[in-house]
């Protein structure tokens, strides 16, 4: 049967994903882990970083009391190698050997790099001291952090750096936002087994093994992946299995307006229907509902359609799961090239782009139907073509959304 | 001993590591493996995509010479579902009921959407068809891409759309470049044990998992980490077995002009030493060199000139293995606070940045000692400030590096 749908636009659509509030779940990982994952609480210093007054150049150690009238020769009465104390008080015309990162004894005042000294010919326990240094070429304890003082804020995604210094202050577990748990069901008879011979009216399930990239590198979890046959009663009970189980579930195809929309009545009878019909081209059809706070967002099995949508509604739903906004930026660019096609619904190109100081000049890139993919490689940004009668013309200005991690 | 160092620029160091050529070590790896490799052939089809002609729409598939005189009546003489395939010859009159993505029959010329359609009361074989389309609503063999036509071109990242063209056409496994095996190993007697409590003089070793997950999101491949005391011998007969077995080994600390030097003798005594002084703070020890066909990068050990020297040398020598550019981008950029410490050397700035139509101004990042690492989190770019015995005023313009995954 043929239902009625009430399209509405790609905004609202956004809009409507966007007001559904998520739980924000947290979970304790180790640090050598959260590369990329996002603080969920503040990081506190448990200890003043360096938590040792640290030598900054290879030298000699000197007390203030001795810091004039050079050159002069001193006593050193000992050596310090990184990782080494040292207790012993220093007395009036006393050095101390000491190397980069080392422990300085904590009466010296300052260090005097190697290249400022001399050694006595003939005495080994002596060193000439030619000049001063205007820098103490001495870390103070604390200088990078103060114990009990925020060292990483919340809400940051951890970057390599970030690792490094929650490393040095000895926090080997960080408290992160969950990723979010996604399944995803691919449905259509036509799709061969990965592996089996094409064959005539078959194709492979390029989407599956799509989507589940895109969603791995915005962050989700794809812990489970099916590929069904058209046969309602199949499908929805995969489906309800997964709902149970997962943050979102993503469908790919049974949404077209024929006798096979397999998922049509499931969304229609839904805990909450977001949408069903949106003003897009490709993939009006793609479909949002919410079962057992679960998110189902049922997107076209036509690969251009299927890529538009992962970035305009479901990139942004994984990443606000880990408290982050989405990657797919929004620019004004103009058209590097005409777009003849006129179109009913607002249409969104896909392209390739180049930016000069600031500026965006988008190329429509190959052939551009819902159903091809050759152009998924090399598509760069989306671009909007409104809904219109008259061809647009090169130089037109619009909207262009640039993807990441392309 | 203190030996003398002839130091060279940044852009000297640079171009010494490019002039090293690498050898293109390929292997074949799996599709569903192969997000973010790069191909290191070109693809063809290995058939005509669609390689069946396809129905855009839910609809009726017709002959060209039904096409006019509308409305009237057809004879339904079946249903051709997604992944079904059809034979028989249609006849004038003849309709096939057909699903969005299936297989149409040869002689049909057109697929008339479904809402261009009304049942015929009581005739269950019949269908009346209001009027023509301006379309066929079938996409032809190959459109996509004809057999043996190139469809992905060599040294291309592959992204998830690549991998569903690459899927949509049956190939399972692609040919990529290697991605470098680096091994990394940090030296110092002042380097804890993982978990270790902290004691003066002490410190964790930071660079050491920064350095792993910075390599790794740029494509490196790190099978082997270890933690070194300060032992001459133990810290030659790693370097030599790591260099045995791997592309790139990264040393972190033991390049000062200490005493402790211990990487100095080996890098004079190397098949081919690069440099051993850089004219940039931090990290001017940085030194490089060859042995036995494997890269040595002995950075220093404070964090931030271990961070600088990553993305200044490092982050390009892992990409040109892959046969990528650095992603590392260099802008110029007007600083927005006065830097007012004088230079010998030429600094590189951890900062952040800020950019408005194209133009990039630089924020210096708290504290920009070698051995501080507080700011190694959130700095998001490094800027040049030329030696000089003049503090730069707010508005210099300069060099500016914007570093990648921040």
């Amino acid at each position: 049967m043929l239902t009625r749908r009430t399209p509405i636009s790609v905004a609202q659509a956004q809009a409507k994903i966007a007001a559904v509030p998520l739980t924000a779940a947290t979970e304790v990982i180790p640090t050598a882990q959260a590369n990329h994952r996002v603080l969920a609480t503040a990081v506190l210093a448990p200890y003043d970083y360096p938590h040792f007054r640290r030598a900054g150049m290879d030298g000699y150690a000197i007390l203030a009391d001795d810091d004039h009238d050079f050159p002069k020769e001193f006593t050193v009465r000992g050596e310090i190698q990184a990782g080494a104390t040292w207790t012993a008080p220093l007395r009036p015309g006393d050095a101390v050997r000491i190397m980069t990162g080392a422990f300085v004894p904590d009466d010296a005042s300052k260090v005097i790099r190697i290249e400022k000294t001399r050694p006595v010919t003939g005495q080994e326990n002596k060193v000439q001291i030619l000049t001063s240094e205007s820098k103490t070429n001495i870390t103070e304890k604390g200088t990078d952090g103060k114990k009990g003082n925020v060292i990483l804020d919340k809400d940051q995604e951890l970057n390599p750096g970030g690792l490094a210094v929650l490393t040095a202050f000895g926090i080997d577990q960080v408290t992160v936002y969950q990723r979010p748990r996604i399944a995803i069901i691919a449905t259509g008879t036509e799709l061969l087994a990965a592996g089996a011979p094409i064959t005539p009216g078959k194709i492979y399930n390029s989407n599956g093994l799509m989507l589940q990239r895109l969603i791995e590198e915005n962050g989700g979890i794809v812990d489970f992946t099916a590929q069904l046959p058209d046969d309602k009663n199949r499908i929805k009970q995969v489906l309800n299995e997964q709902i149970a189980s997962h943050d979102i579930v993503i469908t790919d195809g049974g949404v077209s307006v024929g006798d096979f929309d397999y998922l049509g009545d499931t969304a229609r009878n839904a805990d909450q229907l977001l949408f069903n019909k949106i003003k897009q081209r490709p993939g009006s059809v793609t479909t949002a509902f919410i079962q057992d706070h679960t998110f189902v967002m049922a997107l076209s099995g036509n690969p251009g359609a299927c890529f538009t949508g992962f970035y305009l509604y479901v990139e942004p739903l994984i990443r606000r799961y880990q408290h982050q906004l989405s990657r797919v930026k929004k620019v004004r660019a103009t058209l590097a090239a005409p777009y003849n096609k006129t179109n009913g619904f607002d249409r969104y190109l896909r392209c390739t782009y180049q930016e000069n100081n600031g500026h965006y000049r988008v190329y429509p890139n190959g052939i551009n139907r819902s159903g091809s993919l050759a152009n998924l490689q090399t598509t760069t940004c989306l671009a909007l073509i409104p809904h219109s009668t008259t061809p647009m013309e090169v130089g037109t200005e619009t909207d262009a959304w640039l993807l990441p991690f392309k």
